[in-house]
């Protein structure tokens, strides 16, 4: 620990970043915000700077005083145990487990497949357009929210929440990806319980801080 | 904890499971193995059964007694949790930090994008033929490569393995990808860090049980 305070490499559309974010809050934690900007330049991320900082020329990526921290949902972890409360992780081994697997079925099984990079490579590989990125961005969060719909529907462990009353790592997932879903149009029918949740977690102010249109370097009138 | 024991959904080849096979191995608990085939008749992983069980349709499932945990990374943080020693993952915050990055690295950076189902729907979508598929494998792991061996290299925490000289979860989370790095014949010279550990994992009996070729369910004369 230390009184420097939290330094948080950030942007503002980064589903990431954003779930880092939200566990910040969550934790009363402030932080300065760094953003690195994804786009402009080729991508802020690859600069020689910013390398030095995280060799994955990814956000986000905390300081904490001297200490890198990357990968969101690693950062998560350290911030509960540097941290404690409020926890974002349940106390018993079985409902850590069910949090942990809730957020990576974003952190893993949909986020990355639809990250700007991937979106990027599609282009100049494949010659993807507009029309079969968004399809492939939609196809992908579907996927994991049909997974997520079906473990959390009629999950006694579900609440108000992912898993209880409390919001934690599991919502700081699914938040952002629903933003992103959002974005791409993907019809949420089928999913009223992701839908419910994210209602749920809108109404806290530490999500809607951590909201994408709320950050620094979000355009003044974001685009579509 | 219970008695029953434990049971794993495996497939011989999956990165994810051979990374849960390591983890059992290190700990020294023995499992029974319930072969869940990937490819054959459209993939057992989609069959209403073991949807049941994983609704993410993705192997592996561990069940602890009636108890089911999914996604490998969650998996190895609740044998972790269960069965401390010996243990995946250091003591202290920041190593645990270090060492949780360097996994995601792989889990979320790397194979999700690699994954089997994504192969599958460039093919169906892109007609991405076997060269090509080949080639969006190679690039994804050359770029979480890049990026682990300067996380790895020239960092005092680095040991005989990714973290000190103890192995632990992110040395299995690196042995199964660099196991993808050679079926793909990705060019692993950039990679020495890499390599001298995947040659030091190697030489431990619980990563030589755990690897493919090892399983039950792999053909007798593996294809290349």
């Amino acid at each position: 620990m230390t009184t420097m305070g939290f330094v948080l490499y950030d942007y503002w559309r980064s589903s990431a970043a954003y779930r880092v974010r939200i566990a910040l809050n969550l934790k009363g934690l402030s932080y300065a915000s760094r953003p690195v900007h994804l786009v402009r330049d080729g991508g802020e991320q690859h600069s020689a700077d910013y390398q030095a900082i995280n060799p994955s020329q990814l956000v986000p990526s905390l300081l904490d005083g001297e200490r890198v921290v990357t990968q969101s949902l690693a950062i998560m972890e350290y911030l509960d145990e540097t941290h404690p409360e409020p926890a974002l992780l349940p106390a018993d081994a079985r409902g850590r487990a069910r949090v942990r697997a809730l957020a990576m079925t974003v952190s893993s099984d949909a986020h990355p497949i639809g990250n700007l990079r991937v979106l990027q490579y599609l282009q100049s590989t494949f010659n993807a357009d507009e029309l079969q990125r968004a399809d492939w961005s939609r196809h992908w969060i579907a996927v994991s929210f049909t997974a997520l719909e079906t473990m959390l529907a009629n999950n006694a462990a579900t609440g108000r929440y992912c898993h209880g009353d409390v919001p934690g790592m599991a919502d700081a997932c699914l938040v952002p990806q629903f933003y992103n879903a959002l974005r791409w149009k993907l019809s949420l029918e089928p999913y009223p319980t992701l839908q419910r949740i994210y209602d749920e977690c809108s109404a806290l102010e530490a999500f809607r801080r951590a909201a994408p249109e709320a950050q620094p370097d979000a355009p003044a009138a974001a685009p579509a």
